[in-house]
């Protein structure tokens, strides 16, 4: 018993299958099949292990942003001057990745809860008390109709009151001003799966180049303090335009990291674009309403903000490549594979496309009697064959 | 030498190898063989090729998101009536992706710091001042004790004055006019590798279209303009109960491109569902406490309301897919080595459970000597086989 | 014309092929191609399928946070008292998933506009009116300067007056009372390729639970309940420094799910990181600057908060693997590419490197006669040969 287990331990072994090979020596199919077989070499190396890298694996970033703008504005309204500083300007306060610049705005100081005169445009005309529906909004409207109409023009509405009139927006935007100001960004990005953590604060952008550099495409490119104004025009956009009517621009930083080489090129790469389409869309314009409540002679009231801004928001794209034996191997068996389909390919040509194909045929198959033949007489023909073969 | 170089190149390229095979004629194993290989044609054709598109590259959207709301209510609280516009009932302002819609509130109006009794509740009893430790906070209570038991039923504390009484929600919730507010939603998503950018306004929904849809799973499955009544029994909640307590609900707006095709076929499905799970689940409701500071005769005061309302976090999934050569091949080439697998399989039943199976084992093998033997007697046996194969 | 479809019909279903292979019984390149051709078994079953589970599908979560902080601090400024909760701590206040939590601060209390000194500090400093230019602003300036010197020392400057003096940061921190503040995270995934959703508020997270217990590195792993103080220690921090200046703080919520195993094996980890790297970076802390607008005798005026805090992310990456037949088999395909590779790599062991090669090669090789040969002889070689190994 031990000895037929030591046998066959030995055979497995002492010996290994390799298949059996015809050498086809036609010049012509050789030719064709060697280059279709350097070409798919040539696809393996070339393509999916210098072009895509499949020797990598990937890992995408998981990142967390922090931005800070600096700068100031100063209006004169009716001849109320004012300064506005970050406080006053930027939607909302924490530094959050996506946040909205005020370039201009509708102000509407001390309304209170009231009834007044509905805004009068062409969808909120009346004749008589019966065209304002006691109790019923307009689709339109800023009120709750109370059923009179006033001066036979326009319902009256319980509402606050003034209502805002948004009719005409400020030309030239009232913070233009807000084209000087500066966006500085802070990104941190990791690859759990690789343990590394990336900053934008780069090796190279130190505490000292920080106080006075700003981001510039060509010399700064690693500065992360950005003038709003180079924003919106890297953005394709017209500063004085979009600051009129608002709009929405995406800040990209793009992380592509070969963890393979050295972790200072692993560097951040920003790119500005415009957000929601093009021109065509059919909405343009970025606008929200904001009130800052407060009490006057006991009564409630509001300053309703309608502000028109540039709403920025910052996107994170990572990702790390960094040399894993799984992809490699996968790539190296997909190669393989493929490489079987070039000898498919080959075979194909030479059994069927070939002036002699049935030589060639009759040199690469063999065949087995059909089962239904004779057994003893087969393992005759085997046995002598098998004489002769050794 | 050039003469080597020369035979080595002819040889190498005038000649090419073909695995000898056995062509075995055996109907039974044959017709195994032959379906075993169909079927793992059929599923690298059908399922990889066909259903799962192996023969695309994959990419996930960056996206942005835009939202506004329309809508008014009124209110009259101990007959103060008020309008409530979105300035009033969105939070935040800026028409981010997730804010809060309040559909009820509990207000406090003009809390100043200052010392007053504790909300009774069952925590808060006291019957004696040595239950109020001064200085000590109660891990339900509002504010911090003064050491006083007031009336011998509560602590006074020091705290904003009058503390907030929320033992009881308000029902019906007070904005129940939320149920017919509007929410319009701008996305805009980019696949940066395939270097496609698509909004939600697609083709078929232009300016006109805009100004009079309303969401509907059936007729405007693009329109972007949700009635929020709507969203909350899309969610499967009932509008009455969710907007008493509050409650988080999802829209997930969902893109799945085949970029093989026209890029007008790349259209958002919205679903929507509500998050935090079912009401099994430890914790329900949503509700967040906010405050409007102002000055009242030179005294800090605030309005402090706590908000039930509807928090909404838009989500976005988008995958684009595109034909590309190296997935393709990636398939292709494990497809082969599949196929490999099928014909290994078949072998293992030849040369192990079919009834001839030692003549199979014949057929398809030659051994070599084993090294040992004499080398000289092999050369001549070689040699002899090699005349006669020829 | 039947019967020749039925042959081939018939030829193709009841044979199959399979090549032909040499028994090489050499035992040392036996052993070494064996002991090859198991370590690629080994890889295959061991790494990809044990190991990085190329067995399964994986899917990307979708997920959705809320959170609520509690917690009373209570401050003493020149002898006023005052009390702070949740509504003005934390900003913004609905309870999102990156938030601040205000631990010091700098108020300046009744700022309106108008004209005032400049704060003095090394870089605002003049001696004579034109070194304050006129509608000027310096970078690091509070406002517009108007042009004049004020006591020879420091420029008059139109803004918010008076201006905040943030040259000293309050220390120890106003709100030291916030290591004690707690943290509850609700959070929801979904992994939408494989319809499941889960809430961190797991089976054992049941409401008794919930209101007692507090999260843990060691005994409560899975209470979703943080004290502030435990996540800035886990985070690395020392509190009492972090919350004079400020920081950034991520709470990773990990899940890793195996979907093969029971769902309630799938649970979220936490784990806790500075955000912005390590303190040798050019940039620390964490503030901004927040307002809250009033009128005091008919006068716009706003209390200026410089707010230095603590800002979480929160911060959560879910991975879903489930059994899936296609990466199955792509692994296998990849498996059957790679032990192709080995056999090519004992074949150039075989054929090149050992000293018997030229017979092996005639065992493995059998070649045509070249193309120009005279076909009929060929035919006839051929014909015999097949007589013979019949």
């Amino acid at each position: 018993m031990r000895n037929i287990l030591k046998d066959a331990f030995e055979d497995f072994f002492f010996e290994y299958e390799t298949p059996r090979q015809v050498l086809v020596k036609n010049p012509r199919v050789g030719i064709a099949c060697r280059i279709l077989q350097l070409g798919v070499l040539a696809y393996i190396i070339g393509w999916v292990f210098i072009y895509e890298r499949g020797y990598q694996n990937e890992d995408t970033a998981i990142s967390s942003v922090f931005t800070k703008m600096k700068g100031l504005a100063y209006t004169s309204i009716n001849g109320t001057e004012r300064l506005w500083d970050v406080a006053d300007y930027v939607f909302p306060d924490q530094g959050v990745s996506s946040f909205v610049v005020m370039t201009n705005f509708i102000m509407t100081v001390g309304q209170s809860q009231g009834k007044c005169p509905e805004l009068l445009d062409d969808t909120n005309n009346c004749t008589k008390d019966s065209d304002c529906t006691m109790g019923q909004y307009k689709r339109t409207g800023n009120g709750l109709m109370t059923g009179k109409c006033l001066d036979n023009t326009t319902c009256e509405i319980l509402s606050w009151c003034p209502v805002q009139d948004d009719r005409v927006i400020p030309n030239p935007p009232l913070l233009a001003a807000a084209e000087n100001f500066t966006l500085f960004i802070k990104n941190s990005i990791s690859f759990p799966e690789f343990g590394v953590v990336r900053s934008n604060l780069v090796e190279s952008v130190n505490s000292s180049y920080l106080k006075t550099c700003l981001f510039d495409q060509n010399a700064n490119r690693l500065c992360p303090i950005f003038r709003l104004g180079d924003i919106v025009s890297l953005s394709g956009f017209k500063f004085s335009e979009l600051a009129q009517v608002g709009g929405s621009i995406g800040i990209l930083i793009e992380w592509e990291c070969n963890l393979d080489l050295r972790i200072e090129k692993c560097i951040p790469q920003y790119k500005f674009e415009g957000l929601y389409g093009n021109s065509s869309q059919a909405s343009v314009g970025y606008n929200f309403r904001t009130a800052k409540y407060y009490a006057e002679d006991k009564i409630q009231k509001r300053t309703l903000m309608k502000v028109f801004g540039i709403f920025i928001e910052i996107i994170v794209h990572g990702q790390a490549r960094k040399f894993d034996i799984i992809p490699t191997l996968t790539a190296i068996g997909s190669g393989v594979g493929i490489f079987g389909v070039a000898t498919v390919v080959c075979d194909v040509v030479l059994l069927h496309l070939v002036p002699k194909k049935d030589f060639y045929k009759t040199m690469k198959f063999k065949s087995t009697p059909l089962q239904e033949q004779e057994p003893e007489s087969v393992k005759m023909d085997q046995a002598k064959e098998g004489t002769q073969e050794k």
